[in-house]
């Protein structure tokens, strides 16, 4: 009874051996697939809960569990903490992956989660946009340019033709690297007010740190009537990117209903206000194309279901390709029910031996 | 940014190293430290959740989260499969604990939860009989002899003199090979029908497997007036394993009172007849000292403080002796704001290059 350990160096060789598009283009058909076949009755998925902080700095870890019914339980456990880039050179978003099996308990393998993350976070947008964005957009917005806009632009850049990228952040650094981060698109870039960036985009990506109460991040003021919005920046109660005003003249299509009106855009709509989930999209993808000419607002706020898929794709290359260590980690041995084993080195003890070390 | 991953065998080189016995009462020392001086702003926990199964077999599994504000959040994914000894030759319970640090996300720490869950159940139990048990008590009754009756008759054998152990298990083969399991502690062991040993018992614990709707284990019927139950066998709603005129005629000591409440014994009570917790019981010993005369009800349902405690303990242990592997697991580069790194071998591509693998 192993478990499966990817180190970081293994995700690396993974990625270069199958290359990042790929590796993309396998995620985004993969959650396509993931999402149309979306049974509830095999697939459980929980609302993420966690512990909120304020010291040392304001942040979240959270854990998003879900269950293929008889076959595997994967969690993922996720911190939030905006201060880590400046702070301590580390991504806003840490996080490691858990694989069990529900039949025994047994962890079967332990993962990275911080590229998956992006990974399917960039996929998941990219599904949504290709339902509900205008045919033929071609100008991309970003507001927020930090780890989750460069699989963003990754992942669009896999299903329309982009002709040119503004973008928008709050750090002069995130702004001045952000280019170099996406050269490998060999997109055409251009930095911008948030307000111009808006404008602009046939299909905007926010994925910011905005404190909660500070949102939204952009005006509801001369948007193309078409507007497509993946609102990615969505993690904690109260924290808003996209205006109440634009949500409400929008088709809003959340990844996972209940975890959206606690955390998403859609906190401030009432549920009757919110449209078919992504799932709902993918299954009746012609019943919402006359919403391609409207405004539309994906309201991503993290799917346990995406981290499953990017799961099983890493791990299925990691098998393929020999990697990672496997360890016995639990306490298994030969009796199940004698927890210390056979340690014959202390069958027997004095009497007095019970003093504390 | 590595994490420390303990395996099997380094908690074995733990074991052996410092004793069973110094790991038990080390175990013991802490527990009640960590009890006494609980305070819910400074240490948070959760209820345990999870998903419950019913294929192949019956089974839970759970996630039990605790937080050390502003130091360490500990998470011990368990899962409770009755089946696991017989049909694959597991344990009953099959456990993993993480340890992560809130401040940036990162996991500090992956180590066996099966040992450290017998350990600390056993140490809880003995908390809360050294507490409530009366005075020269020495017949201890075990009914169901799994893993877990090993460490609860292991952890008592270090709070009081045993005479006699009287034992029970609706498995033979549990029965038969118990004496030679608990071997290293040198008690006069003799098996019996369950009511049997519960009327002999100063101090009776209860750590079965019964299916829901099957309990109780014992009938409430000439037990001595001062018996004290360490209720341990509680793990799903419906699952008892204590009669209810007993809880009714006893003081009932919850170890998490809102978790007890739906999975525990309490779940017979109203929670206005559920007593102290085993929290409370340590802050304010000296007020429960007439109970020790009356019987008295640990409902022992596994809380996530008591993990910690362990997980610290075996932790510290491990890096003393240098033990464990340390692995990068999370995809953390130079760049926090970039999460492919520096992929030069893939910084153009070609148009055509979108198929997938």
């Amino acid at each position: 009874m192993n478990t499966l350990v990817l180190t970081r160096n293994d995700l690396s060789v993974i990625v270069q051996a199958f290359g990042r598009d790929a590796l993309m283009d396998e995620v985004l058909a993969q959650l396509r697939i993931a999402l149309r076949e979306y049974d509830p009755s095999r697939t459980q998925s929980l609302r993420r809960q966690g512990f909120v902080y304020e010291k040392p700095r304001l942040g979240v870890l959270e854990w998003m569990p879900v269950m293929r019914v008889s076959r595997q339980v994967v969690i993922k456990v996720v911190a939030y903490n905006p201060g880590n880039p400046d702070d301590v050179g580390l991504p806003t978003i840490v996080s490691t992956i858990s694989v069990y099996d529900p039949a025994t308990g047994h962890l079967v393998a332990l993962l990275d989660g911080i590229l998956l993350t992006a990974l399917r976070t960039g996929a998941a947008s990219a599904v949504a946009t290709q339902i509900l964005a205008r045919p033929g957009s071609s100008i991309v917005g970003i507001i927020g340019c930090g780890a989750q806009a460069v699989t963003q632009l990754h992942a669009l850049s896999r299903v329309m033709q982009i002709q040119e990228v503004l973008f928008f952040d709050t750090d002069p650094s995130a702004v001045a690297s952000f280019p170099r981060r996406t050269a490998f698109l060999g997109l055409s870039m251009k930095s911008a007010p948030p307000n111009v960036v808006a404008r602009a985009s046939d299909v905007l990506c926010t994925a910011t740190s905005v404190e909660v109460g500070k949102g939204p991040v952009f005006e509801d003021s001369d948007l193309k009537p078409w507007i497509h919005v993946n609102a990615v920046g969505s993690d904690l109660p109260g924290k808003i990117e996209v205006p109440l005003s634009l949500l409400k003249r929008s088709l809003v299509c959340p990844d996972f209903l209940e975890q959206a009106l606690i955390e998403g855009e859609s906190q401030q709509l009432d549920a009757s206000e919110v449209g078919p989930s992504l799932s709902d999209l993918v299954k009746r993808q012609q019943d919402f194309e006359a919403y391609r000419s409207r405004p539309t607002v994906f309201d991503s706020t993290g799917y346990a279901l995406e981290d499953m898929v990017a799961t099983e794709i890493v791990l299925k290359h990691a098998r393929a390709l020999g990697l990672g260590r496997e360890l016995a980690i639990e306490n298994i041995l030969a009796d199940p029910r004698n927890p210390y084993g056979p340690l014959d080195v202390q069958a027997s003890r004095p009497a007095q031996d019970r003093a504390l070390p």
